[in-house]
């Protein structure tokens, strides 16, 4: 078990080793360290070695230059200039932010980024301010639109931040597939199978094997099946492609760069790097904020008390299994799988920074 | 067959006869018509009815004065008066592309409204100022979040209109739920069985009996159970609740009144009647508008000539399936089934109207 703080050191320690600012190391470690709290290390430490290897490989930016490159009161696209995605997002979601300060509302589309982490980090950025915090990405290719043997769209998350009164926000995060990649990742790793409705193969037939991803099949969008609304999966993924990348000039569908050096890009480029879309509303520009949190407290108590079915959890309020880990591990501490301890060892030594 | 045009003198005169403005009864027929024009009518003429009855009870507001009660400059609350939903909302539509002119973007959140017909029609209005359009909308009671034994949010509906350039535009319209309640209405009335993955009966076991609905069961989230992202579903369909009843001041959850007289309302109201939600973004708020229908054009020809799957439909792009029944339909008709025609001649006769 590790502590958080000391997690967060070593890991803004490698980002400033290999050329960040401390700055940019600061917030690019507080993102990793807060998937890795809040139970999502698929997003984790598990990426630090991806970061590496594409910064060895001369594939991002270290010290990129981020602007705003066109504007209106509500609106903004920011270059990121193949930041290291945590970077340009944090600049982009405050841009967001100052917007709706001013006009009610604030919307950012960003280009030339790459992986940002956990979605949900942003759209919370959003809270303590008052505002309702949005954040999409789009992702490498890794998902078939309904009845596609092509891989065209990525896990494209979703993530929606909303304030509360007594209670804590509301706080939705997930990928618009049935499953995260992590976990068919992990599957993989063990020989297991894994459920009808995530998966098909090359051929396009459903699938329960994870290797299939290596072997040309594909995710399925949430939903699984056309006859169990894999359309409207489809449909989702796709505006969360459409607002990231082509809204912000980015890459789209299957011309998103991977976020992991063995890979190379894709041959033809239509736009630059990866795109996130991100939205910051005043509660106040709808109506009063205590009003709106006395509500939000009625919504989520309504929720939470709905009768569960025997033999089932409760009730979740989006938001609530993250935050109650995230307590429970700033105490106890992160444990940290012994392949990815290993890892990380070995960047240590290879940078001679202390792990 | 009917004539499209015929049909829609039908409904507005309809509306004129119970008492709305003629504009209104313009706008009323409008969305109707296009309902039944889209092969979407589930939302079309069977729904005169419930308008009509509602009306009978004194339910709903014939002669609304719908108005801003909140503005900033990008966003704005809208009190539709209890208007007929189509009403409120083609205004709360038209004040978020105004909003959209001065300030980039335009969003509205919008209560004591009621159904509003197909959420696609709204957020196609934005096209055509070469915006994006965006609705979302409450309703009344059905679906029972993952674990819940109680039906708490409607089938919430997303529609999303994106302009394109030669092609034409991308237009997702779908409830977060697997399939539409009036498929499952219709599977009742023919004593099928359905699918596995669309409901759960009084105990909260899957079901594939359509009636469940009518004993205490639910309609479940998009994803069906928890192992296949339910909870995802449920997620998305609480945003669309929170957005457009709690932000709005409007009822939400299970508080939201029932679009049919023979139902009462809830006991407990926490606002007025139901709620919209409503976005505009202007195109160059973010790029040229050429360029970007451009990169759309791209994305459209990326996806409609993906390889499809052996002996399945091609690829789709969301929006096509309705436009090319809506050319159709225009073209040869609208077929109205005998049970519907026949209600529909009653209210004729009944108000001495033509049919």
């Amino acid at each position: 078990m590790y502590n958080y703080k000391d997690l967060k050191n070593f890991v803004k320690g490698f980002f400033i080793r290999i050329g960040c600012k401390s700055d940019h190391a600061e917030i690019i470690s507080e993102v990793f360290i807060t998937a890795e709290l809040r139970n999502i290390p698929s997003h984790g430490l598990i990426r630090l070695i991806d970061y590496y290897n594409l910064w060895k490989a001369g594939r991002i930016n270290v010290n990129p230059n981020i602007k705003i490159i066109h504007e209106t009161p509500s609106t903004a696209v920011v270059d990121g200039d193949n930041a290291i995605g945590m970077v340009a997002a944090y600049k982009s979601m405050n841009i967001a932010i100052e917007k709706a300060k001013t006009a009610g509302t604030g919307w950012v589309a960003t280009m030339g980024s790459n992986h940002f982490g956990i979605a949900g980090f942003y759209a919370m950025m959003a809270l303590k301010h008052d505002m309702i915090g949005i954040t999409l990405t789009n992702a490498n290719p890794l998902v078939a639109p309904t009845f596609s043997l092509s891989r065209l769209l990525g896990t494209n998350p979703i993530a929606v931040a909303i304030p509360a009164g007594k209670y804590p926000p509301f706080v939705a995060d997930f990928a618009t597939t049935p499953i995260a990649r992590g976990k068919l990742a992990i599957a993989e790793l063990k020989g297991e199978k894994v459920l009808y409705g995530y998966l098909q193969d090359v051929d396009g037939k459903p699938s329960d094997d994870p290797s299939v991803l290596k072997k040309g099949g594909a995710m399925l969008p949430l939903g699984g099946d056309y006859e169990h609304g894999s359309h409207k999966g489809y449909c989702l993924s796709a505006i969360v492609d459409i607002f990231s990348g082509v809204l912000s000039g980015a890459n789209f569908g299957p011309f998103i760069p991977p976020s992991v050096a063995f890979l190379d890009n894709n041959k033809e480029q239509v736009g630059k790097g990866t795109g996130h879309f991100f939205g910051a509303m005043r509660i106040d520009a709808f109506q009063p904020a205590e009003i709106f949190k006395n509500r939000m407290d009625k919504w989520i108590e309504t929720f939470k008390n709905a009768k569960n079915i025997p033999n089932k959890p409760a009730v979740m309020i989006p938001g609530d299994p993250e935050r109650i880990a995230e307590e429970k591990n700033k105490k106890e501490g992160i444990k940290i799988l012994p392949e990815i301890e290993k890892t990380l060892k070995e960047i240590a030594k290879e940078l001679n920074i202390k792990f």
